[in-house]
């Protein structure tokens, strides 16, 4: 049962992935259509790859709160499930710039301005978040939209993003880099698990029950991140190991050590997973949170 | 009559400019609430002055098409209008980095990656091009979402953008500023003004009327733009004047000469007033176009 259930999540992930890409085709500009080298640059960073872990939580969410599959396509969900790969993106894109984490790899390429030069790098980061709003509006949810801003704005990731920088080379205690990761990173995964759930009309119980499910992924998602970079395989990864403590980033196992880090994060997804019912865990959902958990990539 | 008329032009556009700046700063996050330095760049940037065209139109439009302005307060149209301006400045700090336009100077002021360094310009612009497409969803209204998305991405103002960095150098005719022109500066300025209409609920003739109108004024801004940066008094602009010139810019007046582009602009002017029945040019919008056409700053 457990193997067939793991086979069955490998598989759900796989399907799903393909699945975003295939919106994201859709959605993004034609590389020959003017601008044609936005276009293309956008299209270099967005279809690199990359587990499109926050579609797919979109997905399961919307899936597990009774969302309709049926009907004509595109459908809301899969307008929201770009919008939120584009908004991952776009942040990689800017954070990855010189002025910022100054990253020459990410999903085993070059980096946008790397290969395009800075001024197309912050133009296709601006434009992918920027058609990510307009495609959450034509969810024709506003909630989504309202949901999203929250989640990236000052508060959110761009505000995590900012204190991430700023800590560099500080001495920072745990609940502090909690607080950056919380923002940083687990604002936007949290973001995805609602805008499915709103998409889906969830109720107020269920949708608060799953907002600290995705809080809690969210959060062991970056400690998780923070491990790999230090033991993980840059082959995997796609992008350059050490890069942490190079830039004397703060870091979860920084703060408090490898063994902690580790042990903090599977008490996360524990935690996720308890935020189900006993009997109503054999779920994509709770898979998920077992993935990120054990994630090599 | 003519002599009153231009009176109460000049100061209903202070008075608005002075409604704007007081919706800014309440919809702006504090400077003392953290991220406090990030708060502290965008407010910088936004509060530094200007005229607030794009708000002003988005308002007059309103109200020319009936929106209703009692009731409590913020409204709407009072959140699109911090919406327009915060997209605006994002737009003005993303293109003064050094990697686009690297202009030192803005509204008088250092520009903010001067002040406050690369990073911090980069984040705040992302938080501003962010809070707007909060502040727009929440006037309810999801077409002026879309209209905004569709007016700042890649065919419209980041396309134009993009497209103005590639001219640099390069020989151009006259279609071709006006597609550059059209889409950087064009595209917003209509959306102003269709904001302004979606809020009011104008009905499928006036909105195409007003489009033309937002249109032929939103390129007539640009080509006055060109000009004041060759004749331009740089107190009154608070920026450096023939920096174009410096960065072998594409400009209009460099492609059709100074006189043929001060003809055009007041060509567009009057071809903006007349989308407007004879006996209905004693309005804001008329008053507007008119003022574009004679800015010295």
């Amino acid at each position: 049962m457990v193997v067939r259930e793991a086979i069955d999540g490998q598989l759900y992930l796989e399907q799903k992935r393909q699945l975003t890409d295939r919106w994201l085709e859709f959605f993004l500009p034609p590389g020959d259509e003017d601008p044609q080298t936005l276009h293309q640059v956008m299209r270099y960073s967005v279809m690199a790859g990359g587990k499109r872990i926050r579609p797919i939580l979109a997905y399961a969410a919307y899936e597990y709160c009774g969302g309709d599959l049926t009907g004509e396509q595109p459908q809301p969900i899969h307008f929201a499930m770009a919008a939120l790969e584009m908004v991952h993106t776009y942040s990689l894109i800017h954070d990855d710039l010189p002025c910022m984490d100054d990253d020459d790899l990410r999903r085993g390429i070059p980096t946008a301005h790397k290969k395009y030069g800075e001024a197309a790098a912050v133009l296709a980061g601006d434009a992918l978040h920027d058609i990510a709003f307009g495609l959450m509006a034509r969810t024709g949810n506003i909630k989504t939209v309202i949901e999203l801003a929250d989640a990236i704005g000052t508060q959110g990731m761009i505000g995590g993003q900012n204190s991430d920088i700023e800590a560099e080379g500080r001495d920072i205690d745990r609940e502090g880099i909690i607080a950056i990761h919380t923002r940083k990173t687990a604002a936007l995964i949290r973001c995805s698990v609602r805008v499915g759930q709103l998409l889906a009309e969830a109720g107020p119980e269920l949708y608060e029950r799953l907002s600290i499910y995705g809080e809690k992924i969210g959060l062991a998602f970056q400690i998780t991140d923070d491990l790999l970079d230090i033991e993980g395989d840059q082959e995997l990864l796609g992008r350059t190991i050490g890069s942490d403590d190079k830039m004397k980033k703060a870091t979860y196992p920084g703060v408090v050590g490898v063994d902690v880090a580790r042990n903090d994060a599977r008490k996360l997804i524990s935690e996720a997973i308890e935020t189900f019912e006993l009997s109503d865990r054999e779920n994509m959902l709770c898979y998920i949170a077992e993935f990120i958990g054990k994630r090599t990539s």
